[in-house]
């Protein structure tokens, strides 16, 4: 439960809110590259923290993530012609390059210098792991983009998708701590994320009440999901929640490991991002064509956008025999359909005064607080967590681990990784 | 006309509204039966009041109408799972039975007390007629079910249907005691009721401005609306209004009798119950036909929702080459098409305080005055109308009357039944 | 650049606003001739200045432009019966005429005088050029209609259409009188306005950054837009701006000529009038093929609506290959559409206090000045510009003159016509 003006301050990321500000010191996933797939190929719009912006790669293959609207008169970019480094206003001809700089005034005489007085809002904008990142806070606060092992993977290893989700961006994050939830929504549909033994699927079963034990790192949080395996063993699920919105499912035996990001569109949207990768060999043709089916973590999408086939209005197409079937406990189906149905029906902001939280909400309240915290310490002038790319060199784990053995014990091994071990391929043989 | 505040007083009935409270004091129409048509079949979505609710029939067959959304974290349970007398969250399994107990709660430790401190809101319901109805009102205050004469004719003999009409409850309610409109608007198309002789029709074309006697009764209004039949006699088409929002249509002889509901979904909307009877016989086959043709009562529905196909967003596939050959006054196929047009065309809340009205809206004035007694009475800890449900005994009537006689004198016998009556199956051969 | 209260004014047009006063002292155009064709054909839904309106036209032929609520209860009259010169409400039968007296009132007794008292709003009608035109004001003020030349050639000179823009109307308006645009976001498209010789297209490319010479005249301003041409010519390019709302495209050689109304639907929303006309002979086949073809003025609408079938939610159906092969710099078919894009991207109204307008822009400043001002002076009680017929004589121009000669003098005798002139049809072969 939080106060409706925690609740606000949790939610709100608009240009100018304290939740904004924090953000916009962290690197923010923009576009998957193969958006922009070549030199002056058209522009993309993207929506970030309520902000409305273009992005483009020019003619030497540098990425631009400017304001949507020329200053000139405000005429959207989006039909603006890409080409010879810069984007040209469709309307009056205002050329703009990838630093926001006016390259072009064709309109103005000349000898006129009005144009080296204009320029556009711009991000600057990187690439890795697939994706186009921006920065969108102070320039002389910009920190090193983070190393997440997903990141670091060989291209051929990994897949990456992101859609936009009808909800603030942090009822869907909530989902991604939310180890509970993973034991009944999802309790007919986990080998769609392509387990291969069912010995996960048994032990999520057997034990709907996991007890949570969570600790604050520098990163963010490091959460623990016990569950009893049998007499002597703990079924323990560990995800890690980073800064400021990235969390890690842990792995399933067989299958490749997995992981979101949830960044606020606008107050009502966000873009879920997946990314699913191997980290000791490429992505299978099996994986690829399980991923592809809309059966994990990756949806299918409305062509020509980010928006799911399977949405709100069609009620995510239900299907009540697969429900009574018990092949799917919402009739949805789909890991990642499921999450966004329940997430979505909590409203376009949830309401959290008015929850009955239980012990096995600890994760998510912890969150709440970790991420409020970072955003009131702002305020107070104190840096925020999480920028240290370093630190984000966790692995979420999926482990037996004996009675008396604590998890951060048992399973700190599986918990990070130095790069030397990511060259050689980390084995997954001991995940559950 | 109406002061703007006592429009608003009208037209608001969500929660804490005085006429919100007035309204929960009756019984509401909530669903067809067949909407839950078998023990453990998939929840139903009805918004009722303004509150969003979920309508379930248990293992047992015991409806369930609660709240939509879960207390836990508010997801919606219509994702959720209908079985074993109960209604389960998919998101974490906490699953609560038709009365609002929570009876599982899988993601607490089996030890925890924490279930027994959780409900969900629910309201009672009961069947009859053919339809679920509801009760949200203070439950010390709960009445009896209405006793109206379609309710308690033998299935065969009746058709129930509701559809969402868009705009407020009380301007389609208006509609429905305005015998005014009878000769103008539906002049073309009464005969889809299944009126057997014209004689009725030709007695509404004859005289078109018909005298209103309005006498407020224990339920609500006996209203008289006086026609020139001839020299000697007068045309009587007398109808009730029974609080809250019932209306019945006097009988065309020939045709099944019919009566409406009109129950705010919200204050921009409201659904329309409509239900055809015959009190001696089952409906024939020829009514049926007629009245699943969307010529009578009934409107064709999308499926799958209870909008009509013939809507605003088309304009009611308005013909008007009908309209020029004067088989349409307003060029819209079928009776109740008719009254959704003009109605909804009136704004989503009509604005009372601009009419110019005329003497033929004299039942309307009353109605309205009514409605608004009984909701400032009960502010004022008077009870309301119209809760003693052998008051709704009523019968509407269509009588030839000889001019010197009192149309509660000379159709006095029309305009009640006993059990007694209903039982033997009351002929009809009088009505015009 | 605009104060946001400045901006304000310019933008409400509703009734009650200043600047809705000062439209309302004009001749407004509604709807075309065609789309009342015959008498008692359906009524039209027409919405101007923020009034909802309905219009039709009656047994004899006469206009008739009514509230499109009846003053009884509300109800459309949209749905009403045009017949025995007059339009009837579908509800009660109330009846009015095109001066908007009640004519019939059948739901009250005969002998009542009711329908008497009863008026509908409703405002004058006159027919020229294919256009039905009204007036909103005053009627003690009304002016003569205005005398622009494409409503006094013949028939079969001219092509006229409107439809929706989906943005307020001065932001529309000022594309109309903003030449620099031509050289860049029509570069590719001008020969789809007919231009038979390349010249024109040649001289716009040449010099992009046209100086502007503006002058305040009786109807509005007359504004020319200077190019060089080469050592001792310059391109005129000069358009007249008449109150309130008409602009007028400089010819090019061998195509029809070409102008505009703005029309304020709502303060979101304009109808985009346009008018093709040769002063001296019949559109030709080819000219109709082009127009019909949506390459020029005239844009390809969505059946029974006067939407485009290319709009902003299927972003204009860009064509991103066009655009990287030159044939349209914003990848849009068509001059008016390449207009209708950029405009309508500036948001539905346009925020002009944050623009960054260079000397191109002289001209479209100035208009918001004259038209500012205009709705000023009325608050003072000084009467609008350009309400004299005959100052709407005016004629574009596009010619090549001397550097050393001013373009009001040079072009001087191509800037008005006489109506004797009109009578003999004036050649165009002095354009360039």
């Amino acid at each position: 439960m939080l106060s409706h003006e925690d609740n606000e301050l949790l939610t709100r990321t608009g240009s100018g809110t304290p939740m904004g500000d924090l953000f916009r010191r962290y690197w923010i996933p923009a576009l998957e590259s193969g958006e922009l797939p070549e030199p002056d190929c058209p522009p993309v719009r993207v929506t970030l923290l309520g902000e409305q912006l273009l992005a483009f790669r020019d003619t030497n293959g540098a990425i631009g993530l400017v304001d949507e609207f020329c200053p000139h008169r405000k005429v959207s970019l989006f039909f603006g012609l890409n080409e010879n480094c810069g984007l040209r206003c469709a309307y009056h001809g205002w050329k703009f390059d990838t630093t926001g700089h006016c390259v072009d005034m064709p309109s103005e005489p000349p000898e006129s210098n009005f144009k080296d007085k204009v320029t556009i809002k711009s991000y600057p904008c990187e690439e890795r792991g697939g994706v186009i990142w921006t920065y969108m806070g102070p320039p002389e606060l910009k920190p090193e983009l983070p190393e997440q092992e997903w990141m670091l993977v060989p291209d051929s290893h990994r897949l990456v998708s992101r859609r936009l989700q009808e909800c603030n961006y942090f009822q869907a994050l909530e989902g991604g701590i939310d180890s509970s939830h993973v034991s009944i929504l999802h309790a007919g549909s986990v080998l769609g994320l392509g387990v291969s033994k069912g010995k996960s699927k048994d032990l999520l079963a057997k034990d709907t009440s996991p007890k949570f034990e969570v600790a604050e790192e520098e990163y963010g949080l490091l959460i623990g999901a016990k569950r009893k395996a049998n007499e002597e063993e703990n079924y323990w699920r560990i995800t890690q929640f980073l800064m400021p919105w990235y969390t890690m499912i842990p792995p399933f035996g067989g299958a490749p490991r997995g992981g979101h990001a949830w960044v606020p569109v606008d107050d009502d949207s966000c873009m879920t991002w997946s990314w699913s990768w191997r980290p000791d060999q490429p992505l299978t043709e099996q994986d690829m064509k399980r991923e592809l089916s809309g059966l994990g973590l990756h949806l299918k999408l409305i062509e020509g956008t980010k928006r799911t086939i399977a949405n709100k209005d069609n009620d995510y197409m239900i299907d009540r025999e697969a429900q009574k079937n018990g092949l799917s406990t919402a009739g949805i189906i789909g890991v990642s359909a499921e999450d966004q149905a329940v997430q979505e029906s909590q409203g376009t902001i949830a309401d959290r005064s008015a929850e009955r939280l239980g012990t096995s909400d600890a994760a998510i309240i912890k969150a709440r607080r970790v991420v409020l915290n970072a955003c009131k310490n702002l305020m107070n002038g104190i840096e925020p967590p999480g920028l240290n790319p370093e630190t984000h060199r966790v692995r979420s784990a999926s482990v037996l681990l004996p009675n008396n053995v604590a998890f951060q014990v048992g399973a700190q091994k599986h918990l990070h990784f130095t790069m030397e071990q990511l060259e050689h391929g980390m084995a997954e043989e001991e995940v559950v």
